[in-house]
This record gives C-alpha cells, structure tokens and sequence, in this order.
C-alpha cells in the first residue's frame, strides 16, 4: 500500500468524533490515540443516526457461491457507505481467495451503486481436513470438532475486523441465495440484542420449485434437552438431527412461514449462523461462539446460550425467511 | 488528528508483511485490505521473531498509581517498540484521564529510552457504582456484580485494541509495585497459553517491611470446589476467600516462595488478573472473560476456566513473584 492509498484510506474511514485526541490534553505524540466507546449506540433510527455495520462472512472452499453473495450484499438498500465488509478464508483448496478478490474489485468499481465503506480479507488456516468434512459431515461425531473449528474461525475474523465505531454485526453466510434488501433495517427494528431470521430452501426440481425449512440449529430449549445436557460429560456438544441426541426443542424451522406475520418474535436459546444480526456491544462484552462445549453447545448454539446466560436477548423471527441453498444435507448441517 | 499526523501514525504502525495486497490481485482500490494471519507466532524467541505484544490495563480511578506503573513499564527490558499500550478507563471520578494523558506524554517523550510502539486510550463507562465497591466491596454477594463488570471492561478493551500483528497479550494491573524488569522475556520462555506470577503485597509499618501473599484467584481446581459449584445455581459465582464458599482448593499465593526457583510451574485451573501474559491466538479463538458465570466463575477465574475447557495450558510460577500494592482487603479482592 503506498502512502497516498494509506492516506486515501485513512481520509475515507476517518471518524471524527472517535479518534480526536481530547483537547484539554491532546499531545504533539502521534504515537498517542484515543477512541470513546461511549458514543457507540444501536438503535433502531440506524439510518440517520448514522450507525455503522460491519458485515462478516466467513469462508470455506466457497468459490461457486461468491459472485451470488456479492449480488445480494449490493442489493441492500441499508447505505452502503455505513458498512465494513470481513471475511475470513480458511482451509481453502479451491480458489476462493482469487474469486473473492475479483469480486470485491467488481463490487466497489460499480459506478451504479455507493461502495461500501471498506472490505478486508482476513486469510488464517486452521489445518482441519476436508476429508473429515467430505467423508464424515453426517456422522454426529464429526459434528462436535466441526462446529468447533468453526466457531475458532468466526472468533478470528470477529477480532481482525470489529472496529470501534461499529454500533451492528451481521453475520451472513455466503450460500444465502435470496434475502429481502431491506433486510438490516427490518432486523435493526427490532431493537433485540441478537437475531435470526427462518432459514429455508429452495430446490428446483424438473422444472418444480420446492421449498423446505433447512436450518435446525435454532431452537427453544426443552426440559428434554435440559436434562440430556446434564447427562452428558461437560464436554460433549449436544448438536441437532441425529437419533443420538433427544433434545425435544422446539425448532424455529417448524414454526413459522413466509406467507404470515414477519415481524412476529419468539425468544430463542440456541440459534443457526446463516444470518445473525447482533449488536456490536454484545460482542465487546466478551460474547462469542465457543470453540468448547459451553452448557453442551458449540459455535452459533454455544452463542446464543452464552448470551442468555449474561443477560442478553436472543429472538428469532418464524416468519421472515431467508433463503440457503439446498445441500441436500440432514437437518443440524447448517 | 492532522492528516500529517495520521500518515505520522501510519507509517509508524506500518506492518508490511501484514497489509500488503497480495500481488496476483492487486486491486487500484483503497477500500480493500488484506490480513495475514498465518504468519503470527508466540514462541520462546520472540525477541529475535520481532513478535508485538500489547499491554493491557483496565483502569477506575486509578490516577494514584500511574506514576509508579509507567516508570515499571519504561523499565522493561522487552524493546519497546515492539510493544503496544492501551487503557481502558471506566467510571472514574478522579483525574485518571487526566493523569494517564500526562503520564504517556511523558514516557513518550523520554530521550533516554526508545518509546513504546503506540499508547490507545479506550474511554467506556459502564455506570458501576462506586459506592457498592466502597461499601459492600467486602460482602460476598456484592463480588459477583463486581468481577462481571471487570470481565466486561477487559473484554472491551481487548476488542478495542488487539491488532492482527500482536503475538502476546500482556494483562498488567496498574497497583503492581515492584516486578522483575525482564518479565516479559521470562514469561515467553516458558512458551505456555497463559501463565501468571505469584502476587504478593510490601507493607511498611513503622519502618517495618512486612511481606505477604495477595492474590487468591489462582488456584488449583479441588473435588470440594467441583461440588460446590454443582450444587449451586449455574448463575451463581463462587469467589475465593469467604466463608459462604468452601471451595477447599490449592492457592498459588500460599504454595511458593520468591527465595526458591523461579523456573517452577504449577497448572492451574482459575488465576487472577493481576499480571497474566496470553498467547494472542487463544484470545483470537474466543476465550475472554466471562461477563457472567462460566462453570460458576466470572472474569479472570472464568477465563481460567474457559482456556481449560478449550483445551489450553494454564500455568503458575509459585517463586516468580509480582509485588501488589498492599490493599489491607481480604483475600479473593485482588
């Protein structure tokens, strides 16, 4: 990067109000800086609070479905202007990192639409094996080292990437293949600290456009599952759709559909990872997807029970669906 | 902040290995960065790795002490322009703003030493009451709040100020009166996850110099503990050194000596915060400080707890000891 481009950036993502030195003793030490957490709200006037988000995704091998991300993310209708994107590439052998530098270029040359504020690439591997995923992604025992790694990945690129002037956190997997645009300010109406949408999929069959409801990783707790958990040893993670594990929850894919209601809430104790929007002083409290079995749970589960636990609101809406491709894949492989 | 400022900043934080655009996709555009995070280590050479470390130190109305912590830091003998500072101050309602300001001011501008890399001062008020430390701060139930809020503060400032280019995290409260100059060095050889000192407190009482031991939040996990904590609600936080909680567990503060061999390590299971140094990577995976109960701990027991359960090392140095200032509080306050 040369000077003029750190100098470009820098101009670009100046904000003021949080990185001045204080005056009454604001020093000549450009070594010295100062950043004021308390100005950073989330609230539902978003827009013209000018509330930043940043935007993490992260990657795995995701090459095929990165030029459909990018489509949906320009479609958002929430000011482009106002968003960081993140991702995080790990463990790749194909190449994701080379599409995904195209298409960041693509998407930030636009002349029709606002770039987004900035974009980084955040590039750490974890040595987990792709055999394991190919050959054993639906055996329950995969589930647990699996869910595991990811949540490691998530935690990294939440560290690379959280900046302080971020007041929202959206997460957004890449193999979502339709979602409303106006998805950030129908989600920031809420004014919940953590949310997701009904996750469902499309299937075209010959010709036939099927439905189904894909994500079984969010859920309300069950006394059943209470006791399960308490049952096993401190380290196993309880993970959903397999005979092994009788959790009897009550699981957000069941309950909704898109035709009712989608500003309809239920409170939630486990959530899947397709799509979270979570303030961003819920992660600066410490809260974040366990890499270890936390109350039985891992990853997006483990984080919804972590929230719960510190007091935080967890919230699903049944009826506002967004949409995943079809992996064909047994429930609980979200 | 002056653009030349910023460029100043820049040019100075500049890490080339980390920010450079790849060259196979270099793009003319600013808004995007890169990130490498394959390429840091935390090993016994860090010195000669050139491996960042970044100091962290949670601060409440601690204007007294900071005269006294910066003079330690300068005393380093880690090269200082590998090391980071940052500061949160919360809820204070003396000059600690003030005071801190001054103090980097100074240390920053001293010709006999090289100054620290860069100094961040994180402002966050969490709206602690004051009066519940000053009244209640000996009543169990009022630690629970007490070390929840902590938690919070140190999770904020590790979002706030941990880059992709630091190695080590170095946990350093401020009323620390007396440490080993080659602390950091000493500590990084022992290449563990996380690992602390033993705390003890100087008094001078009528020209008398008392020794005794302080911190016991490290300690090594007990049955009696284990059941103790299973018999309590899981919002509940056992803290050490009161009568409602016997936890019957082994404290470093009683175990060693600073007479004997420094080299000596004890695992432990829940540490104090006194003085911790971290492998940054275990705080990029996810583990923090619990803001609520973890396994029936908060905060720096609560991390101890979570390293565990993820599978990282937790070490104590019995004889290498770390001199507090001398609280007159009960044990479990440091």
């Amino acid at each position: 990067m040369s000077v003029n481009d750190m100098i470009a950036w820098h101009q670009h993502l100046q904000t003021p109000v949080l990185f001045n030195h204080h005056e009454p003793y604001a020093v000549n030490s450009s070594t010295i800086s100062h950043i004021d957490l308390n100005n950073i709200k989330s609230t539902p006037r978003a827009i013209s609070n000018q509330e930043r988000v940043l935007i993490l995704t992260p990657l795995r091998n995701a090459a095929p479905y990165l030029t459909k991300h990018f489509d949906l993310l320009s479609d958002l209708t929430y000011p482009h202007d106002l968003i960081d994107l993140a991702f995080l590439v790990s463990d790749s052998t194909d190449d994701t990192l080379a599409v995904l530098a195209s298409e960041l270029d693509r998407i930030q040359k636009r002349e029709d639409k606002i770039r987004f504020r900035s974009a980084t690439i955040v590039e750490k591997d974890f040595g987990v094996g792709v055999e394991m995923e190919v050959e054993e992604k639906h055996a329950y025992k995969a589930q647990g080292p699996r869910r595991k790694a990811m949540a490691r990945a998530r935690n990294y690129l939440l560290y690379a990437a959280l900046k302080p002037e971020h007041s929202w956190v959206y997460w957004r997997d890449v193999d979502i293949v339709d979602s409303p645009k106006k998805i950030l300010e129908d989600f920031m109406a809420h004014d919940r600290d953590i949310l997701v949408p009904n996750i469902w999929f499309h299937r075209y069959d010959n010709g036939q456009d099927i439905e189904g409801r894909f994500d079984y990783n969010s859920w309300i707790e069950s006394p059943q599952g209470l006791k399960l958990a308490a049952s096993q040893d401190k380290d196993t993670i309880i993970v959903e759709g397999y005979k092994e594990f009788k959790t009897g929850r009550k699981h957000l894919a069941k309950m909704g559909d898109w035709r009712f209601n989608k500003d309809e809430e239920v409170e939630l104790d486990g959530i899947g990872g397709v799509n979270i929007l979570v303030k961003a002083d819920v992660h600066r409290s410490g809260i974040n997807f366990p890499c270890y079995a936390f109350e039985n749970q891992a990853e997006t589960e483990g984080f919804a029970k972590m929230a719960k636990r510190a007091g935080y609101q967890v919230y699903g809406l049944p009826n506002y669906v967004v949409w995943h491709i079809d992996t064909k894949e047994k429930p609980g492989n979200a």
